[in-house]
């Protein structure tokens, strides 16, 4: 806000005539060692990071909003943000020199200026998530941060049955954290499914082994919402509960009837589409 | 080698007959943490983990002799270990329990009788080790542990070349580690090159994006060769040593004149085979 308020002043006696222009960062990062996206009293968030890294530029304090809150442990492949500043580097420049001052877990993947106006949050039209499991006994070192392994056989057939369910406009009460407040718990999800499980040449160390990557698009997301709905297809791909379930728990289900929340450290904020 | 003494003693009054069995294990392991393979006074080893676990079941000390003696930094797809033990366990109990005592960052991936005699240092016939890179100014945050990330582009073709010069027998000491002593610095190496860089869907966070993976299969390797290796290479790629330099460098070439050992993260020791 300062540098609005700085823009507003431009031309009056004894104060330097800026211009404001609204950025437009796209964001990969590892969540493993945050406390999440949004800046809290203690440890580290990636919000904190990108406003402290903006800062030096802006020779002020910056503020930076984020299409998606992304939990602790949460994982962004193009987490959008956007940010007003006043500082004249071009955008090849920002990005450059953004990376250099950024642990190498968040790496800017692109800077851009976008139109006066814009707002990573509020002018999001939709995003997308993805969820990534692996089943087996013996699970993969070097993917163990991005992946939520379990020991049993999955029905993935059933998984995907539940999962086309979702999409539509429905009540997503039964999936929304407990303790939280929103206007509304409907919400509209365009794309709802599992990718075909990838399988690599076997001699791979980083390939997605097996990996079974479910994938989400909505509008907007309650909280908690992505892992509470994987938490309730991992449960029918056990066999605890049949796959028409699904569609009972988003016509007045409750919390305490959905499966439990996911694990953080499989989930990725895919991208973010505006208008 | 309690082991090889109480089976000695077997049959004598008052000692408890055993039959000794040799294991044959095979590990995947993200070394990132770990001080390397072989046990050391201070820090965490893979070794020392196996044969604690071992040692659990075996109810007294157990030495394991590992293939390949990983650095620090250094992972592991299909490192082998041999282990002469004599408790009963069956192979697949026994593969469940040692995961479930290791840390996440190693896996048993198999669990064997091997026959009487059976070594994995000195009994491997060939070693595959790969190397990954990439070159690209923005780095990956979900695959940085495992690959070296530069930042300039790399003649490819060029490192190919320069790769396919190290098959056969040759004289390897400009690429040994200064200092060390070995009986002889001629290896065999039956295949050196570049697998095409892969490139996998845009949405997938955990593929080998762009990575540029180098493989090396010899019949032994001295001390960081294949770092050093990597390291005259990727200046090759970078444009500051020809490609035919690589060969002057197997025809009496010192250590100094070839490139600097490449970090240990990027390495991997994919396979060991036996006769």
């Amino acid at each position: 806000m300062s540098a609005l308020r700085r823009g507003q002043t431009g031309g009056e006696a004894g104060v330097e005539d800026v211009t404001i222009r609204t950025l437009k960062l796209t964001l990969a990062y590892d969540g493993t060692r945050f406390v999440g996206w949004q800046r809290q009293a203690d440890g580290e968030s990636i919000q904190s990071l990108l406003e402290d890294a903006l800062a030096k530029f802006e020779g002020m304090p910056v503020t930076v909003h984020g299409a998606g809150r992304t939990d602790a442990g949460v994982h962004a492949l193009g987490q959008v943000a956007s940010a007003l500043v006043s500082f004249t580097h071009d955008p090849v420049t920002l990005h450059r020199a953004l990376n250099a001052r950024l642990p190498d877990d968040i790496r800017v993947v692109g800077v851009a200026d976008a139109p006066e106006g814009f707002h990573a949050r509020f002018g999001a039209r939709s995003k997308t998530y993805r969820y990534q499991l692996r089943a087996g006994e013996v699970g993969d070192p070097f993917t163990r941060a991005f992946v939520w392994q379990l020991p049993e056989t999955l029905d993935v057939d059933a998984m995907r049955a539940a999962a086309a369910t979702l999409v539509g406009t429905h009540d997503f009460a039964a999936f929304q954290s407990t303790g939280t407040e929103v206007s509304s718990t409907v919400r509209t999800i365009f794309r709802s499914e599992f990718r075909e499980p990838e399988k690599l040449s076997g001699a791979d160390p980083l390939g997605p082994r097996r990996v079974i990557a479910y994938e989400i698009t909505g509008d907007g997301f309650l909280r908690h919402m992505v892992r509470a709905i994987v938490g309730t297809l991992v449960d029918i791909g056990r066999g605890r509960r049949p796959a028409d379930s699904m569609a009972q728990l988003l016509d007045g289900g409750t919390r305490a009837e959905a499966g439990a929340t996911a694990p953080p450290h499989g989930l990725f904020l895919v991208r973010v589409d505006y208008d």
